[in-house]
């Protein structure tokens, strides 16, 4: 059994603290800066790198993280996590969102369920239906295709799948593997719904809903708004509404719904998308391989987070220089800075994913702390962003750590030749651009357009944002704030 | 001629440093908590109301800050800006982006022209020609009425004017005014446009074209996809193209545009929404009569700006606060929560208006400074943000002030009775229960689910988000970033 500590009274971290502050501008300068990017890069899963070359680490920082890594039990505990440890302390729960794509260890068996083909038989279930509706064999009352998926949930239900769905909307377009168009309803102002209602054909609409306990009161005020309109066209909503909920929830049997699918309590809210809550949605819009493909991604990705090494576990990496950052450097936000249209609303995922996860004053055990936990999380996608904030970002009195991401490639394969380049290559000289000015700043006689740099980031960069990629990035960030939950010796899996 | 100074060198500024501070837990307690709320309350424009009861200041804090305003001559600086001195330092130019909306003072008459008149004439020629595109006068190549209005830009041409048409699509639909679609394409990703192009009608599509310069790369680069598409479609890209740009810029008088609307140097990208920035796109969506009933909100906005009395100036009020949250209690980023769906985005524009503008380490003269200025803008509308970032919010080890908005009635006025209330009251009470629990915080035995309180937030409170509303509420935070600059002693206008 790993041992649960508090930061403050690991030797790893009070070492930390007391070593030399490295001047990225100076570290990344000359010849050095070449062989600094090259070596402070590390294989994530498929194509994809992490790259933390203007990170203010070097090696002397690095190897105290690993001993922080390692004294804190990072990989111990996240293998007691996804072989059925009681993690979620708070309301004394497993946490296997892992096991939605793939087995990490032992079977996880409880009350003679074993969770890992749960999970399975759901996404078969899922599969099997969306066949279904897409060959024709499932329809609406005029025996004619259903042609929208609408998903009505809030939170974790919502900002995960929608934000999958936008990533994955173009690619699958381009590559023949759009199904269904996806909306989301999840505000409890009532204009969100009308809003949605009045954009959709209602009569060729599967709407979701998405509720684990079935009593989420803004989400059943949605369904109630969506069975009015589903009414007042005349229609049977019972032929219109499918459920994902837990087995033991009042949605789960109803005759209301045409299907019913099964998440657990095991599975938060903010870490669903790779569950039913993810499944229904994503599946019914780009067909259950291209969820699969995302799953398995993703299961690569847990993989290599299992790797004691730093250089080899990129996530856990990733999660220990956030932690130097928001605990030595003393640097409360960080901006995610997604250089792909795609990921517009990534950001706002992991928003909830981070702070809801570890903005905490309280330990595990429930008791105070007295260092900071979970920073704030903001972000746009790039260009945007570089026309909007990127000025404070650069220049404010606060040092903001920033985590670009990248592809060499774009999704659509649609491109024109501007000024003897094209619009992807402009955009990937953006990034590294950026990179370079953030962290070696400007020199520049007008004091307004100096730049001071010595602002560090990270990126992740891969080919293209394909169904595995997405699975990755998402498992590199809920694996990030696990470990980073860990290292805080906070509960980041609660669900209150 | 009002005396600039940085904020330290300010005699109230050190005043305040020194002041007791206000726990908001207490000053809410018991029968004061009722009377506070009456009295630390301001009127804005129309019924809108500023209130900021839970804000961390009593009487004393107050009136210092009121000794503040007068010292940094707040309301005397405004003043020269809109009278027409060189505000922006940086490029010396004059910043007169409320007179889009209003005659605030003098005639600023630059070589000849009389500015206010400028401006004018150009919302009466967007106002032409979109009565002229609605009423069928101005059709494609086959005589058909235009459906649609794609707005191509970035930063301020992009963030503004799509936060302004999302806000007020509902209503316009609600109310008979809803004449045309509006999209937006701004990422230099070329799989936005291929997104956007994708989803509409390019033959009953209108393009904006938006770059004050004429030379922006990323707009410039959507063109080019753009005119491909439409030449691709068999059409006459100038038939489908408008310019909103400055009248020296090389697209002024191209016969590739079938229209061109200008702006000056004087109008930055992130407040231009009052200006033909936003004009255009908003006239064409709803009709000229609410983009005058917008600009007719914001001017009375304006004028309130002017009171030197900070119980009279809500936005000077605001700014005030802001500032000694900022630099007197150390609090580094401030979210911003509307609780409508129709502000989606508003507060990424808000992001853009604040950080960009205040995002800055030198002065206005290209000093140093040795405070901290602008603060990160963040948020997502409630109660969207309540299922997702609120935990940090809540029990965080950093303390961030909140900026609420709300509204007693929906805009759609659709609306739906579950457990007794609609979700309109719902909406509401969550507004009230938030900023309760922000302020006063909740037991519990369990400490997880104990919150402190003491977390300030102020909140907006109006009867419905109409066009007046909207005007009156982005110049409220336009001015507020303004007052803000003035006491941080920046250059809030630059256009670098």
């Amino acid at each position: 059994m790993a041992t649960f500590k508090n930061l403050d009274e690991l030797n790893a971290f009070k070492e930390l603290s007391s070593l030399k502050k490295v001047v990225v501008k100076d570290a990344l300068a000359g010849e050095n800066g070449a062989k600094r990017v090259e070596k402070y890069s590390v294989k994530m899963s498929g194509d994809l790198v992490y790259n933390f070359a203007s990170k203010a680490v070097d090696d002397t920082v690095l190897s105290t993280l690993q001993k922080l890594a390692d004294e804190a039990e990072l990989t111990e505990k996240y293998a007691e996590l996804y072989n059925g440890a009681i993690i979620n302390t708070g309301e004394k729960r497993r946490v296997l969102h892992q096991l939605t794509r793939g087995q990490l260890g032992n079977d996880v068996v409880i009350d003679g369920v074993n969770k890992r083909e749960f999970y399975v038989s759901q996404q078969k279930k899922i599969a099997d239906f969306a066949n279904k509706v897409h060959n024709g064999e499932i329809v609406n009352e005029k025996g004619e295709k259903f042609t929208t998926a609408v998903q009505i949930g809030i939170g974790g239900s919502d900002l995960g799948p929608r934000a999958m769905y936008l990533s994955l909307e173009n690619w699958a377009k381009k590559n023949g593997f759009f199904k269904m168009e996806a909306r989301f309803i999840s505000n409890v102002d009532p204009d969100d719904a009308t809003g949605v209602l009045n954009g959709i054909d209602v009569e060729h609409s599967i709407f979701i809903l998405v509720s684990k306990s079935g009593t989420t009161l803004e989400t059943l005020t949605n369904e109630s708004f969506v069975k009015d309109a589903l009414k007042k066209a005349g229609l049977d909503a019972s032929k219109h509404l499918i459920a994902v909920t837990s087995e033991t929830s009042p949605l789960a049997k109803s005759s209301d719904y045409l299907a019913a699918f099964f998440m657990d309590d095991f599975i938060g809210g903010r870490y669903s998308s790779t569950s039913s809550v993810g499944g229904a949605v994503l599946s019914l819009a780009f067909g259950p391989e291209i969820f699969a493909r995302f799953l398995n991604g993703a299961a690569e990705e847990d993989k290599l987070s299992k790797n004691k090494d730093i250089f080899k576990n990129p996530a856990m990496l990733d999660a220990l220089i956030g932690v130097y950052e928001r605990n030595v450097l003393d640097m409360g936000t960080t901006a995610v800075l997604p250089y792909s249209q795609a990921l517009s609303r990534f950001p706002a995922h992991l928003q909830q994913l981070d702070m809801e996860s570890n903005g905490k004053s309280v330990n595990r055990d429930g008791e105070s702390i007295s260092y900071k936990t979970g920073p704030v999380i903001f972000g746009e996608p790039g260009t945007n962003g570089q026309h909007s904030f990127y000025q404070l970002l650069h220049q404010g009195t606060d040092i903001i750590p920033l985590q670009f991401i990248g592809f060499k490639n774009n999704q659509t394969e649609n491109d024109v030749v501007i000024e003897n380049s094209t619009s992807q290559q402009k955009l990937s000289a953006n990034v590294v651009a950026q990179i370079m000015a953030f962290a070696c700043g400007k020199d520049d006689e007008n004091r307004n357009k100096y730049f001071e740099g010595n602002r560090p980031s990270s990126v992740i960069v891969g080919d293209r944002l394909t169904p595995e990629a997405l699975g990755a990035i998402l498992a590199h960030f809920e694996n990030k704030v696990m470990f980073q939950g860990f290292i805080w010796n906070l509960n980041s899996f609660d669900q209150e």
